[in-house]
């Protein structure tokens, strides 16, 4: 096990009508005059705006709003954010929505106290400072909730990047699970792939003997294989909806990554993707993640027999471990596809011909690779993406 | 699933030679004069003690000392602590040692901003506010390191109590796996059983379908079950300590616990034991949990069937699964004597004679019952020590 730090200091308040406490937990993470950004009209519909205003009103807590953050979420409204946050002088922002508002959010958070661009922590700059933020949930999948990670696009050259920093942690999160009741199936769907990924990024590893993060993983990913399927047959199973969202906030605050070194090339592949299509990021991760895996298998035939037999079931071929760590990946397709996810480009409306645009943009070259468990060059990934057609 | 809240805002730093950081995190978490509190020599003889000096001389921060915590920490040294911090104005308390030690340090940390007597905590009194704490551990066992929780013996009455608080949760802890291979294979055994004693606490649940909680606890489970006859096979095994050491801050930071109803009658059980001849706790779950569960096992025969099935790795008999969820609990005894636990009262050198006393001690009667899995009375209480005779 390498060594490491964990940290993770979110209040979490999960449950059934838990965004009414969201003046409550304002107040005690010191926010008096806050922002509270959104997304399209749904937050507005549902009526989840009015009841999270009448708890801050409860608590004579100020706010300004700003809606209209897009799914990959844009540079422009962060730039407008941090402009309207120092004009109004807030010193707290409120996220209602999925991981494309709360990556806004931290944006914003992170680029108001920033003098330069904050671009820059999207160029590799950690960021160090913030405003307190905090975060209602209303799609479970980026684990943004919980995590010190946001990922923005720029415009110009719909460059999809993401920056990193404790800072970035929210201060307290909310997740009603009955907030994601409404959601369509794809999007369920998608979210559901999306944490599943996280898992999958951490699981791949090379340092040996991470016996404790490895049975974590697997106990996130045995039970997204229990309960997707549940909430896809019936979106109001809340028991099913409860696990999901805290799954994927165990997925991704990192405790089933520590003590390893993680891998992440599926998800850089995915952007190029959902930058270039607009595509939901966990459609275009069902996609990619299985080109991955079979493209990368024979690095560690055993880890992929290990997922095999403890995660999806299969039976050890002990005469050929290979054909074990080849049906797992065989049983994540059919999981992808039972629940409505694409699993190639053609069902992404993605073109082959843009294969050489998608890996120019990667910028891989002599000094720069993707990925831990194999590092992939820019030939390796031109090949995952072929494999994914 | 129930609504819940799960906050664990302590900065966990992990791995090894990670004690010589404790100045630097004294110093990031605010501490300026501190206490150092410790338990008997070995820390002083290994020269732990020494190399955290001299971390905290390099950032030049001010500490006093205070040892001689014992297992089963005493309520004297607890008071003793608490004047001399209010003495010398001592603003941090760090702990190095099991969690004994911690204990100890968090009802001094209690105490010391308190007018009352610090006892009234244990009575039922939350703890709201307290100095902060950081923690090097040094055994595997209590998870006090990511707890918001205390254990602490009033020698009137050898009663041992419990308290709690969110302000008890240490604001760091430096848990290095090294620091735990000196350890005899009887304490490292006992420090096991009691990390697993914390899964089976919230494992038994009348709950239904917290499935994420459920594979979560099962992880620590498996990993225990691998990792625990290596360690007293060779004590130097760093990644089976290490395995070992982080799981048993996950199975008691709660995150393997929220969502149900969790039970604890097995920790108050033996807690009398643990009093009355002053046992190492894990010893003491050692042979209550197998007859606690022997004894409720026919409450929920499926959930005691799973734990077979998906932790010991019993087949599933569809015909008699009474017979499945019996030989899971038959299996967790093998296990214990196999890393040389008891699992009788004779084997602790307890007496039968005693049972009545310790009954009492319980305090159960009309309106006070003992766990929630089933809610015991003293009758069962009673029958439960006489199974584990």
């Amino acid at each position: 096990m390498i060594n490491f730090t964990f940290y993770s200091p979110t209040y979490f308040v999960f449950g059934k009508g838990t965004e009414k406490e969201a003046g409550h937990y304002v107040r005690r993470f010191g926010g008096s005059k806050i922002l509270i950004h959104y997304g399209g009209g749904s937050v507005v519909r549902s009526g989840l705006l009015d009841r999270v205003k009448a708890s801050l009103d409860k608590e004579n807590i100020k706010y300004i709003e700003l809606g209209g953050v897009q799914p990959n979420p844009r540079s422009g409204l962060v730039y407008k954010g941090i402009d309207l946050c120092r004009q109004e002088g807030v010193d707290f922002i409120l996220a209602v929505g999925g991981g494309s508002v709360i990556d806004s959010a931290k944006a914003i958070a992170a680029g108001v106290p920033y003098d330069g661009d904050f671009w820059d922590f999207f160029e590799g700059k950690p960021v160090e400072k913030a405003l307190k933020i905090g975060t209602i949930l209303t799609i479970a999948a980026a684990g943004s909730e919980g995590s010190g990670d946001t990922v923005v696009t720029r415009e110009e050259g719909m460059l999809k990047r993401g920056a990193h920093g404790e800072a970035l942690r929210p201060s307290f999160s909310i997740l009603n699970p009955e907030l994601t009741q409404t959601l369509p199936a794809y999007q369920t769907a998608a979210g559901a792939t999306d944490i599943m990924a996280h898992v999958f990024e951490r699981y791949f590893t090379n340092t040996k003997e991470v016996e404790i993060t490895d049975r974590l993983c697997e106990a996130i990913l045995l039970t997204m294989i229990k309960e997707v399927p549940r909430v896809i047959a019936d979106p109001n199973n809340y028991e099913a909806r409860a696990n999901i969202m805290w799954a994927g906030m165990v997925a991704h605050n990192n405790l089933v990554g520590v003590g390893r070194v993680q891998d992440w090339a599926s998800h850089a592949l995915e952007h190029e993707l959902s930058a270039l299509y607009d595509v939901a990021h966990g459609a275009g991760l069902a996609v990619i993640v299985p080109a991955w895996m079979t493209y990368v298998m024979k690095h560690d035939i055993n880890r992929f027999a290990q997922l095999a037999v403890r995660v999806w079931g299969v039976d050890m071929n002990f005469a050929n471990p290979e054909e074990t760590a080849l049906e797992g990946i065989n049983r994540f397709k059919q999981f992808l596809k039972s629940i409505g996810m694409p699993i190639s480009f053609k069902e992404l409306n993605a073109r082959e011909e843009d294969i050489p645009l998608m890996v120019d943009k990667l910028g891989l070259g002599e000094n720069r690779t993707l990925g831990n468990f194999v590092k992939l060059t820019a030939r390796d990934a031109e090949q995952i993406y072929r494999l994914a057609l």
